[in-house]
């Protein structure tokens, strides 16, 4: 399997690169508008055939760069059935399948941060946005958040996996690149107090809006404002 | 093997830390004087022995947290023979190993950006400081720096590994996190155009000093200013 983890500075965002070293066909998870150039020389280099450009979410912190990524090099884009952004190609319902070469993505529905937030499962990696992050979570206070939900997205869904499952998060702000299953159900802090205080610590956070999310938001749900051939006026 | 890869945004620094799964003894590459909680927070999360705090090489861009960890955790100090930090505790040759657990850790000597400059090979991983950067190399202009002896570390050490072997690199300016050997050799645009094209590219980079040169090097020639206990006044 190739596999290439790319970080974008200002929104601490990570992108993931993946393929199969025989076919070539490969995906990428949660580009960034502004790194499109640097992905698609990686994904030329590597001689890879990208079939689909794959969201986690609707960001509300940089803009995506799969509609870019779709005109350019003819992937599909792929997002969850309740992320709201119509634009997209394909929409992944809970456990559904993509295949590319021999490998396989599935989709893991983990909504909490945003209702329609899906998390990826390819071999022993999952790519879980803002759902999980390493010793944290994604907020839950806009974009119809619910911190019960993303209680249930953690406990239930994500914390269920194999102990021995990669991390990789949609960000990281303390710059660890991956952690585990195991290693977030033993330290993730956010979860470490059970339901009642995963969700007193969510309605507590009192953070700042992001800087971007009145641009980023509207633009994602066009798939970074670059729709569909067909709609394109 | 347990693999961390872990980034300090100011420098641009990649820190590593590799342990064996099974007795725990652990070793951590480049570590960054500001970082050192985050690295020893991880450290005692995963439960390892911290044997080895290693140096690619004397840094110009950022203090090192070795001397602060081996204070901390009593972890030996490691650093090539040639790099001039007799702050250390080992001082390793080419094709020097050091054991943590079941795994090895070999020198590999690979002077040009700096004069001491030692890679480090762990299985299939090769880290190589400042020597090969992704797509890119360190500069040759100051701290002994030669281009002849870059180029000669690149082609004759480097770029003789095994193909798949994968590349961590000390720093990345625009979100690369790993490459390969073969990929190097592909598609690196210094070594592009063979020795000659390769010192014309490094004798005229005309780049700035790093801001903190002056601050930088000789706090790491001691260690990040850190002495050993025998040497504390």
């Amino acid at each position: 399997m190739i596999f290439h983890q790319l970080f974008e500075k200002d929104s601490s965002t990570y992108t993931y690169i993946l393929a199969d070293e025989v076919s070539r066909e490969g995906i990428i998870i949660d580009p960034v508008f502004e790194m499109v150039e640097r992905d698609l020389k990686l994904i030329e280099e590597l001689g890879i055939r990208l079939l689909y450009t794959i969201e986690t979410h609707v960001h509300a912190d940089h803009i995506t760069g799969s509609g870019k990524i779709r005109t350019i090099t003819g992937a599909k884009s792929v997002v969850g059935k309740y992320s709201g952004a119509e634009c997209a190609d394909i929409f992944l319902e809970h456990n559904q399948v993509l295949k590319f070469g021999s490998h396989e993505i599935t989709a893991l529905e983990t909504p909490g941060h945003t209702n329609g937030c899906t998390s990826y499962l390819v071999g022993n990696r999952v790519f879980t946005g803002d759902a999980l992050l390493i010793r944290g979570c994604g907020r839950t206070d806009f974009q119809q958040g619910s911190a019960e939900k993303l209680w249930h997205s953690l406990s239930e869904v994500l914390f269920k996996l194999p102990l021995h499952t990669l991390v990789y998060p949609g960000h990281d702000y303390r710059g660890h690149t991956s952690s585990s299953i195991q290693q977030e159900i033993r330290w993730n802090p956010r979860t470490a107090k059970g339901k009642d205080g995963f969700i007193d610590i969510m309605q507590n956070l009192k953070l700042d809006q992001p800087k971007r999310i009145h641009e980023a938001v509207p633009a994602n749900l066009e798939c970074g404002n670059i729709k569909k051939d067909s709609e394109a006026t």
